[in-house]
């Protein structure tokens, strides 16, 4: 490879689909990168190792920080600050520390509280990219191809571990930009988290009716696909909510209000009012899907 | 072909996504069978004649249904009636007439409004199958195979027109049931009508924020299948919403309820509450899609 490696020793903490996508995806590239996994659950560890994602693993953060000069945090986001805890005074001096948190507001408070003077080495990042299965059995190269990572760096972020990060995430095809911390929280509550809560809360609505055995034996595919985020993980996806508490809440309110209308329009037999909204939402989204960024099905 | 076709001369008005499915579907089967096309839009018939998908069309249904043995009227819910009342006085003796509309409750209306003495011969149906896409374009054979018809016939209905439909249905693949009416329109209202509802309504709603066209862009997999059927025909799911609006507005509000202790229960950071929600919902999922009826994703 003629492009020198994102890093010699990467320590990925929490090796799941995506920490685990991540390894697959720059072993790919650069099969000289030693890959050091670290996790609470040996048999996942272990099965890491198996799979050839990782070369080694370790069980406490400090030790497996230890001489890496880039570390991934890709536990669950309610578990980070522990981690930046265990972490901090035994990182590297050339250490770069990222994360892969779906929300970036708690991971950034979290820094602020644990990192210390490390704190200009961590770059907040986000990579926009999984599928409802979880573990690293279900991790996989291509994952992150095509997709947007966004990172979100502080006025303390060191720009040059910025641009070490940006490099690392570009090894696996994805598109990195950057962004503001509550931004990031807000486009993220409105495009994941809702939908997100809105499927969980759907399923859940519907499995609750009498006759709901039955109610799902005639669901279809759109009924598939719309649902299909329900499948995700449930403690990972509790940890999110309430990490975006506030930013979720503010979208959610906004489509309730919006959700009222629509059922005003349909108690009041109000063709019109409904078409206008059908109409303006089915033109955005083949307008976005035909741009290519809402990819199509199939 | 050892099965005899179920119909001499099938008469499909409205040659769309579900009668050019059905149309293909049956001819597929059946080289012999006389295929007559109705509709309103010129151009659509042409294009459907130029494709194979029936051997002539009229633009008139009364001229249309002469001399068939089987009708399927396949327009938008919202035009049923007036098909019904155009037709009635020119049926054939024996012909036996089927919808495929996705509400039955005011189809049902519609035939004891216009069919008079042809009431017994009229067997209403919903093939619960479709995409995202629409027109004649847009069909193919295999759209209906593995899929679910539901009949929901009258007491007044000839048993022998129900067991004709019900032939006409299996050779397309689909497998064929009976339920009463109000039912199916509950049932439906759970798991189709809801959803594009919701779905609507969130694209809508995103795309009324300030910066929607960038919240779109950072939209994943996880969006874009949540919001695929944003892209259906909002003419079609208007009519659809408001033919079945009181079992469409008492699933809503039920969900609405949920969905208010869901966000009550992120105010309150009350994590327990939000995973027995989330968990159940999976769980649920899982099973179902475990099961095959509700097919996995890829």
């Amino acid at each position: 490879m003629s492009i020198p490696p994102p890093a010699q020793r990467l320590t990925i903490i929490g090796v799941g689909l995506i920490g685990g996508s991540l390894a697959r995806a720059l072993r790919r590239e650069h099969p000289a990168l030693e890959v050091v996994g670290c996790g609470r659950q040996l048999p996942n560890l272990r099965r890491a190792l198996e799979l050839g994602v990782i070369d080694r693993y370790e069980t406490d953060p400090a030790r497996a920080v230890q001489d890496a000069d880039m570390v991934v945090v890709a536990v669950p986001v309610g578990s980070i600050e522990t981690v930046f805890a265990a972490i901090a005074g035994h990182l590297a001096p050339e250490a770069v520390v990222t994360d892969v948190g779906s929300t970036k507001g708690n991971v950034v408070t979290a820094a602020y509280r644990r990192l210390g003077e490390r704190l200009g080495s961590f770059v907040p990042g986000h990579p926009i990219a999984g599928t409802e299965r979880s573990g690293v059995e279900a991790a996989f190269a291509e994952l992150f191809e095509g997709c947007r990572v966004i990172l979100t760096p502080l006025p303390e972020t060191d720009r040059a571990a910025v641009e070490r990060v940006r490099a690392l995430w570009r090894e696996t095809g994805a598109r990195v930009s950057e962004m503001d911390v509550r931004h990031h929280d807000a486009v993220l509550a409105a495009t994941s988290h809702l939908p997100h809560l809105l499927a969980y809360t759907l399923v859940d609505s519907l499995a609750s009716m009498d006759d709901s055995e039955e109610i799902f034996g005639y669901a279809a595919g759109g009924f598939r696909d719309f649902t299909r985020i329900a499948s995700s993980d449930p403690a990972l996806w509790r940890d999110i909510c309430l990490a975006n508490r506030d930013a979720l809440l503010e979208t959610l309110q906004r489509f309730s209000t919006d959700l009222s209308a629509v059922a005003d329009a349909i108690q009041k037999t109000d063709g019109e009012a409904l078409m206008k909204v059908f109409g303006r939402a089915k033109e955005v989204r083949d307008r976005f899907a035909a741009r290519g960024k809402i990819k199509s099905p199939e």
